[in-house]
């Protein structure tokens, strides 16, 4: 599959370079979620994986927010109506995309402006890194529509991002974390002013597609492999995945760069 | 089993609408535990998950501090005089205390003011929500008794909540957390002023009383589970877990209430 | 073995009291790593398991820097030259160094002065407590290098100081943290000025070696076994070992100090 050629439906894709950027784009209602777009972003990322092209996706919403999770009326009504198969069909897909984010290889940038509520928190929560700006506000609502927190791997994501403590008062609460929470707590990396966001966003993702490719795979496939692992299981695992990262040509040209004193090109092989 | 029909013989407990409000009431040694209260803790968490009527807990301490831990004079003296498989029923009873409050479905909210140390600061520890006051002091300080930090869970707990790097420190050292660095490390998720402690984990036990009851036993039952999971498997646990909550009233009450731009009333079914 | 005994060949060590200090030692290339030397330190922990005399580690860096890492010409250049296998054995002997400083008994104090990279960050991390100076400056830097931030251990250590959202940041960048960042991440436990971290690390060390050693070790030990247990299974296994430490001598020299209002003299038994 290429990302360049897919002609997305639920949502703007564009592809610069390297870059990969994913643009929610229903400002009017901030930019929910449907079931049709769970399914095209899951399909995407799950595709991602045979794309050679893209190093790394940089995911936003248009309009001054970034998302305001699964709609009330297009998703929460129509759940209503659903029997226990389409109920477990349901959450398997909204699953599926945050499996989908965190197996593909390209290590994926959320900036988030204004609202991130549910699902839209989630996908925050499941990118790699995250920028926001000041008035960010990230909720993880699930219990103001009854529910439980423990949707789409929250439960067990948010507690090692924030700690367990103010993950469990998000959960349990669902108020919307500030910004200055957020970047006080290690959820956000930084913060941006809503003008800048897109241009940060943009220039971290050329700076992670400028480094070494199959490397930066590597570093996430590990992050995701050594989660539940004894330490002395993820030792032994990041030995025999750091060797096969010293067979690539990457090593090899970081080192000529160094010995001629010139910043060294990586190729991602 | 009733919470409301139990007469507690070694801690004050008062049931209120759906909140039930555990106080450890002997001041003047600073509350300290014994074995009796121990085991009367244990056993009323454990038989917790029986009663309908009560939707979350509160613990606190009379007299201005939390709780001493296990009492010198009436619990480490005798100590000194088991045997073997005496000092593992102790140790097992102790730990029967925090595995009963992680297993019991209501959310639990300790208001720590004073001191907070040895079994008392595992019991903070080990709620799922944490107030304070300015003055709280909480000190895991088994080393300083000539023990393990390793005490009702503290080395896996304690990192989660803090950082390892944090909870080393304390493990090790046994010196007191200070409120402010306990809020800073995420161990608090407030502090209030001590005459305004009690009100506010009233109040919010109130707001977690009035949630969804069934998605909060969810909630934390899942935050349990997914300890130890790999990524994949707690989102997969997640989804089953989540497609049952959407069997509930609350789920509907919650979508009837926002088209009806009211409050939902949640009943906890 | 004595680790007072040993004659190091590859860093300098000295024996004072029940402390163990380290120091890196080639100041003028910021004290980087060789083959030798990362070997002679996995060998100098893997054996402190059998010396009765040390109970505290500390390790520094000499002439404001702590440790550069793998040297670029001794270890990266050679590197390129060996085949699979040795590539593996050059991992495993890394991964074995971060092994055997988490298997040894003692505990392991890092005092980390000016630059940190590398496996120099990696030392820092795998030690059991940090204090750093305000121009310390600590980088995972291995995408610098073409390589991937799975290193010794760092894709699964990490979050768990710092959180997974930070740890992503440095482990994808490749940059510095700085000592305030640090601090508040919870990288280091304390910050101090240049001139007074040796002072400081020597204080700490001799505060733990002070401390009840079996417990300590036990402590270490169980902060690493209880990495990827459920609650339950920690809570259980603490319950053997606080229970095993309640047969110590220090337990009953704590409580006999206790009673007699006089500081307690643990003896590590």
């Amino acid at each position: 599959m290429s990302i360049a050629g897919h002609r997305a439906e639920h949502f703007r894709l564009s592809v610069e370079g390297a870059v990969a950027a994913i643009t929610l784009d229903r400002p009017e209602r901030k930019n929910p979620l449907t079931f049709e777009s769970y399914a095209e972003l899951a399909g995407l990322f799950r595709g991602a994986a045979q794309d050679e092209a893209v190093r790394v996706f940089t995911i936003a919403g248009a309009g001054g927010n970034f998302c305001s999770g699964g709609d009330v009326h297009e998703i929460i009504g129509p759940l209503l109506e659903r029997d226990t198969k389409g109920l477990m069909q349901f959450t398997a897909m909204t699953g599926e995309l945050v499996k989908a984010m965190r197996a593909c290889p390209q290590p994926i940038i959320a900036a988030v402006d204004g609202v991130a509520a549910g699902a839209g928190a989630i996908i925050a929560m499941a990118a790699d890194l995250r920028l926001a700006t000041p008035r960010a506000r990230t909720a993880f609502l699930f219990n103001r529509v009854g529910l439980a927190g423990c949707d789409m791997g929250a439960c067990a994501i948010l507690p090692r991002i924030i700690g367990q403590g103010r993950a469990s008062e998000l959960l349990y609460l669902g108020r919307a974390m500030s910004a200055e929470e957020g970047l006080a707590w290690g959820f956000f990396n930084a913060l941006h002013a809503p003008d800048a966001l897109a241009g940060a966003a943009a220039a971290l993702a050329r700076e992670l597609a400028e480094g070494p490719g199959f490397a930066h795979a590597m570093t996430k496939r590990m992050l995701q492999m050594e989660w539940a692992m004894s330490v002395e299981q993820a030792i032994e695992a990041e030995a025999v995945a750091q060797a096969l990262c010293m067979t690539t040509g990457d090593f090899r040209r970081a080192y000529e760069g160094f010995v001629a004193r010139r910043r060294p090109e990586f190729k991602g092989d």
